[in-house]
Formats: structure tokens, C-alpha cells, sequence
């Protein structure tokens, strides 16, 4: 075969996705999902109704402005402009993405350069590490560590960092760290002093900081979600992820944003004018819609943004207890519509499954098959020297429909009792 | 400030974009806008009803497959097996992308590494440059030249390669020429003559072909679009990209496709999973329906691959005929839905405008200033050592409204009398 067929050497070894391999397994109708991270829930219908409405209209089926969509990106800054107490410069402070993803490929791609050190929280959402290797730059990993909660129910929050092996991490080669909060997988959401922790190293450090915080209208009572960029000296240092998918349930909308100052939201811009251009018209014009919808009631409990999080932590409830009422112990999450619990103890039979795989893998793999309910291996989430801290734990998401919180449960009991 | 706050070096000089800049240029709403390559006359009924149908349906509001919509991969299988006359398999041999744009990308970081060189053919679709050198490699350009016209209409088809001056692009560390047919800026399509010498050149050096082929169904009469894919010996070293915003005037919808061999497509997915991971599904499904409804009339004349090309050709002569009534020489395209013409002869004073720009921004800036057209100067086309040889022109899209032809013919016939 011709030399000329090879891969360019950036995306050598980055072929392997998660998402795709456990997305596959589960497209089997028969099978109960609660794998990958989408809502089976109804969108609320003034998003679809905006979007039907905007179809019909010919203008908004044609190109837009590259870096968002004007009405886009103005509904954008009013809105953070009051979440940042600071205002927002529509055009240069803003950039409309192709989902949440598309942000953190257009800040990686924009600021880490060959060479470059980038810190990687374990568990990570799984495409930080090869969007960091496709820069050509280093991710440094740190875990997140668990305090003994002997007897006491497992919290998101007994998870954390610890100071000291965080800052041994950071030294002049280190380009940015990624933050995730509320947190996938795990469900954490920072609070105040550990952002600072964060902070204080990325000034001492002069290091940039990537927050992904697209689960950040999901926190569960007791929890507020709080943005590393409004801490002092951190606005000039930040780019800020958000998703229309997570923010209205529509995770196939695929647009998300990057909120920042000029001076980096720029070169950001650079990365998405010689990569995809623009993004979808239609789509873009549906969501600041939606968006002027939602922000005209904010202090309402009917506002989206408050009633989902309230129809979530049901679920979560819903969810934790059934894990727990099999014996396992789950990690009961803060925010986010994930859950992860060790479910080393059901111990199936896998010696069907390939014996090549991390434990968590084989189990999915194997549940997805014998038991017909699918999840994510939360190994996915780690490098691969981390890989086995984690390897007992599985993801469920729970933003699903009660039928399908209650076909999950189905299943769970009937196999508690023919294990019991 | 902060040494961190610098670009990525893979995007240094990059931020220069004509789209940006001239887009909010023609913003303005009194400008007539025959600049930027968007319709303004309505797409297909069909279309937009089946986008306000889907938005209806709440699975179709979430991810769907990364590398591609079932259905719309589905579609487009079914329709380029007709036209390549073989079986194409919709899960590895085609990838749909965030518009053309997207494949381009997607095939350039895939496949070309730091170092390598990319043969673009002069005048060329801006963002190929870019592009190839964020991929750290070296575009080697060669111009499309005239042969003498005196007297006789200009047409695109004039200005062919020069197969020896092509031939010494090659050598051994080339690894793709980019093809563009229909072309844009100039409208020519590659006749099998042509697309043969391509062909040859590529086998003879063992080098890939991205072949932009988004303007396929609009070609005038006496041409006929010829895929180079389908030569003997090219299907496995060519990637051929199409848009569902030309195909069916819906370029606001933001969808691409790259179709190709699986041990090329697989890099692209690759590329794909690590920046942008999926496409909008409620846009995919739309479109796969859209296709369904042309594909089941492909022989009527009714089809809107059909009756586009029919729409335009009228079009295209009537601007053809408009910019001759004034004394210029339109270069009359074989396909596409641009004409470009030498304006010089206008010889507006463009003292008001900035000194350090081409000949063609200064006389677009002026003309969508003071005479409220705009149009694209052709030099953003080329690199910088081939500007001056197409300064003098500028392009002008057709895919508009009677109505905007209307008031553009107004405005051009109205200077050239006070000129007389």
C-alpha cells in the first residue's frame, strides 16, 4: 500500500474513542441505556417550537457570522454578563462552537503549543487527553482522591485534590489546566476554597485555566456552582465552556461557547476561521430564542434552568437509592447527570468477555449483553496509568425518562435477587 | 502581560480572514450583496418543511453517530454509488463533516504532516492556505493562465494548467493536490483531459487528491462535472468533498461530506472524534430526507439538481450580459454560481481608500462605500506572490433573487452613465 496512505503523526494512536465503541453497543433497541450522556426526557417544547418556526424562514437557512450568530452571541453576554458581574463585549468575548467540544479543541488548538504541559484532573471527560496530545503537548495527569467515609453515605465532595501534589504539577513549561465543574464523571462541584487552590497556582504559575463547566446549570441542593473566572486575577486567564446541549437538553444541536477575554477568545477565533468557519444558522438563532425564553423568568422555579436540576435530583435520589438497595455503594453526585458506583461486587461471570480489557470494559460489555442495560466504563475517563484506580467503577447517566429509570431498575433487582 | 497569553504557533499570521472582513462590510442593509456565496433565493419547500418536522422530534434533538447520521450516510451512499458506478460503504467510506469546510479540515490534519508540501492551484478558495500551513506543511501553488481571447467571449474554460509547469510541482515530499471543479473563483469545470493529467501526475508520484467538488450539480450546458475519483487508479488516493449548502442552497445548515477509500476516511474520522466528535442530527436527518425526495425523480427535470443549474444558467447570463453592457469583460463560467470580471476599466477614484491593500479590496471597499455593491476581490484567492496577477478582478455571485440582480443591474448601469 502506498506510503502516502499513513495518518499525519498528529493523530497517530488517537484513533480509539469510547464513545463510539459503548454508542454502538448500545444502539440495540432491546438494551436500556443509560450509557452515554444524552436525555431521553422531552427538551422543553418552546426549544423545538423556535426551531421549527426558524426553518421555515429562508435568511436564517443561509451563513451567519463566523465567531456566533449576532442574536446568538448577544444573548450570550446578557446572560453571563449577570452570572459574571462584569460586562461582556458580545463579539470579542464570545465565540459560538461546535458543541462544548468544538471549545476545547479551538482553546487547545489556539494556545498549547508542542512542547507544552497541560494538567489533566483524573476522571476526565475522555477527549482532554487526545486533544492535548493532537497539540503535540504533554497532559500531566493528578487524581482526585477520596477521603475514607467509613459507614457514611460516598458524596461527590469527599472527592478532591490534595494541595500540595496539585502544585507539584505546575512549573514553567505548564501551559493550562483543565477544570471540569459540576464534574463528569464524577458529579463533584468545586467549591470556593478549592477553586482558589486552583487560582492562586494558575497566577503563581502564570498558566491558563480551561473550564469546562457545561453541566453548570445542573447542581443539586445544598451545592452552587461557582466560575473559577470570576475569582480575582483569573478572568484574564480563563476561557469558559458552555452547552446548549447540556444547558436545554439538546445534545444534537451541537453548539456550545467559550467565554474569555479578547486577548485569548481571539486566537481561539483564528482556530475556528480555518477549521469549520461558522456554525449552523437555524440552530444558532433557535437557541438565542430559547435563551430570551428562559432569562425573561430566571428567579422562577419554572425557568429551565431552575426546574431541571430540581427534576434531576429526583432521579439522582431515584438512582443512588436503587444502587444502594443492591448492595453497591454509589458516589451520590453534587451536580451533573451522572452517577458512579463500584459494582465489582455483583461479580458476573466474565470469562466470555476479551480478556485484553480493563474490568470496568468487560463488565459494560458483558451487562450490555447478558443483562441488556448499558453504561460507561469509568476507566474510560483515565490514562492509562490511572486506568486501574478506577476500573471497578461503572457511569449511569440518569437525565432518562421514569420508563426508563424504571426498565433500569427491572433489571438491577431481578439481577440482585438471582445473584442473592 | 503574560507571555501565555500568545497564539499557538500553528496559527501564527493565520488570523487574516476576507469572509470576516468583508462579510460585515456588506452587512449593511442597503448594500445589494453579491459578495459572500450564500442564496438568497429560497431553498426547496421540501427542505426547511422537513427541518420544522424533525425539530418536532425529541430523539432527533440528540447526538446521533459521530462519524454521520445513519440515515444521512445511508442517503449518501445510495447516491454517489450511482454516480461513481460502484458500491461506496456508508459506514467507513464516507464521513460527514461541519460543512465542506469541516472535510477540508478534516482531511488536511489527517493526512498531511509537518513538512510535507500541497500543490493548490491559483486562484483558489481562500481557506486552502491556511489550512495546509496550520498543518505545519508548505502549499506549492501553480496558476490557472489564460490563452488569448481577442475578440471572442472569455470563458473559463480558457484558463487551463500548463502540464509541464504542473508536472514541476511534484516530487517526493508532496503528498496532496487539492482540486477544485466546478471551481470557484473562475467557474471552470475539469474536463476528462485535464482531470487525466491530474490523474497521471498523482499516480506517477504517489500523491493524494483532495478534490472540492461542492458545486457538482450546478454546471451549464455543454459541461458535464466529472469526478477525478472515478479515473483509473484514483479512488484510492482521492478524497472528494461535498455540501449540502450548495447542493440544496442551505448554507447556513453547516453540513459537509467527505467520501473516500476506508484506509483514508478512517483518518478523517480520527481527526473528526477529536475535535468536533458529531454534527447536528436534527440538520442530518433533514437532510437525509431531502435527499430521498431528490433521488426519487433524479431524471425529471423537476429534481433540484436539475432545476437549480436551469435557475442559474439564466442568471449567469444575464450578469454576464449586464458587466458586458458596461464595457467590462466577464470571464463567463461553465459552472459554479460566481462570475469574476476585470473591473479596471471603471477606474473609480479610490483616494479615500487605505494604500497598503490590493487593487481588488480597495475598489470593493469603495464600490460597497460609496456605491452600496459588494463583491469579493479575487486577490484574497491567491497567494501572495500571485495577487497582482489578479487584482483587477472581482467576484460576483448570481445565486441571488431577480429582485437583488434588479437593484445590483440599477447600480451598475446608473455608474457607467455618469462615467460616460
Amino acid at each position: 500500500m502506498s506510503l502516502k496512505f499513513t495518518n499525519a503523526k498528529r493523530i497517530e494512536g488517537l484513533d480509539k474513542n469510547v464513545w463510539i465503541e459503548f454508542t454502538k453497543l448500545a444502539a440495540d433497541p432491546s438494551v436500556v441505556n443509560l450509557g452515554q450522556g444524552f436525555p431521553d426526557i422531552s427538551p422543553p417544547i418552546y426549544v423545538k417550537e423556535e426551531l421549527s418556526k426558524i426553518a421555515a424562514i429562508d435568511s436564517l437557512n443561509q451563513y451567519t457570522r463566523g465567531f456566533g450568530h449576532p442574536s446568538l452571541v448577544k444573548a450570550l453576554s446578557y446572560l453571563y454578563e449577570k452570572l459574571y458581574q462584569k460586562q461582556i463585549d458580545s463579539n470579542k468575548e464570545v465565540l459560538v462552537t461546535v458543541g462544548a467540544y468544538g471549545s476545547l479543541f479551538n482553546a487547545i488548538q489556539a494556545l498549547v503549543d508542542e512542547g507544552d504541559e497541560v494538567i489533566i484532573i483524573v476522571p476526565f471527560y475522555d477527549c482532554y487527553e487526545p486533544m492535548v496530545r493532537m497539540a503535540g503537548a504533554t497532559p500531566v495527569f493528578i487524581p482526585l482522591r477520596s477521603k475514607p467515609v467509613d459507614g457514611k453515605k460516598w458524596s461527590s465532595s469527599d472527592w478532591t485534590l490534595d494541595p500540595q501534589e496539585l502544585e507539584s504539577k505546575f512549573n514553567s513549561k505548564t501551559k493550562a489546566i483543565i477544570l471540569n465543574t459540576p464534574h463528569n464523571p464524577l458529579g463533584k462541584v468545586y467549591n470556593k476554597e478549592e477553586l482558589q487552590v486552583i487560582a492562586d497556582l494558575c497566577i503563581k504559575y502564570d498558566t491558563l485555566c480551561i473550564s469546562d463547566e457545561v453541566y453548570e446549570w445542573l447542581v443539586y441542593s445544598g451545592n452552587k456552582h461557582l466560575k473559577i473566572a470570576t475569582l480575582p486575577g483569573m478572568w484574564e486567564r480563563t476561557i469558559t465552556i458552555g452547552s446548549a446541549g447540556k444547558t436545554f437538553s439538546v445534545t444534537g444541536w451541537k453548539l456550545g461557547w467559550s467565554i474569555g477575554p479578547t486577548h485569548l477568545i481571539k486566537h481561539l477565533q483564528t482556530v475556528q476561521q480555518n477549521t469549520i468557519y461558522t456554525c449552523a444558522t437555524p440552530l444558532q438563532e433557535a437557541l438565542a430564542q430559547a435563551f430570551w425564553i428562559a432569562m425573561k423568568r430566571m428567579d422562577d422555579p419554572e425557568c429551565y434552568f431552575n426546574s431541571l436540576p430540581k427534576e434531576l435530583e429526583v432521579k439522582r435520589d431515584r438512582i443512588a437509592h436503587l444502587l444502594e438497595s443492591v448492595g453497591l455503594k454509589p458516589i451520590v453526585p453534587d451536580g451533573g447527570y451522572f452517577i458512579i458506583a463500584d459494582v465489582s461486587s455483583l461479580d458476573p461471570d466474565l470469562s466470555d468477555m476479551k480478556n485484553n480489557e480493563p474490568y470496568d470494559y468487560k463488565f459494560v460489555k458483558w451487562m450490555t449483553k447478558h443483562k441488556k442495560l448499558s453504561a460507561i466504563p469509568v476507566s474510560a475517563f483515565c490514562n492509562s496509568e490511572t486506568k486501574s484506580q478506577f476500573e471497578k467503577f461503572v457511569r449511569f447517566c440518569f437525565i432518562k425518562k421514569d420508563s426508563t429509570l424504571d426498565a433500569a431498575e427491572e433489571i438491577i433487582k431481578a439481577w440482585s435477587v438471582q445473584k442473592s
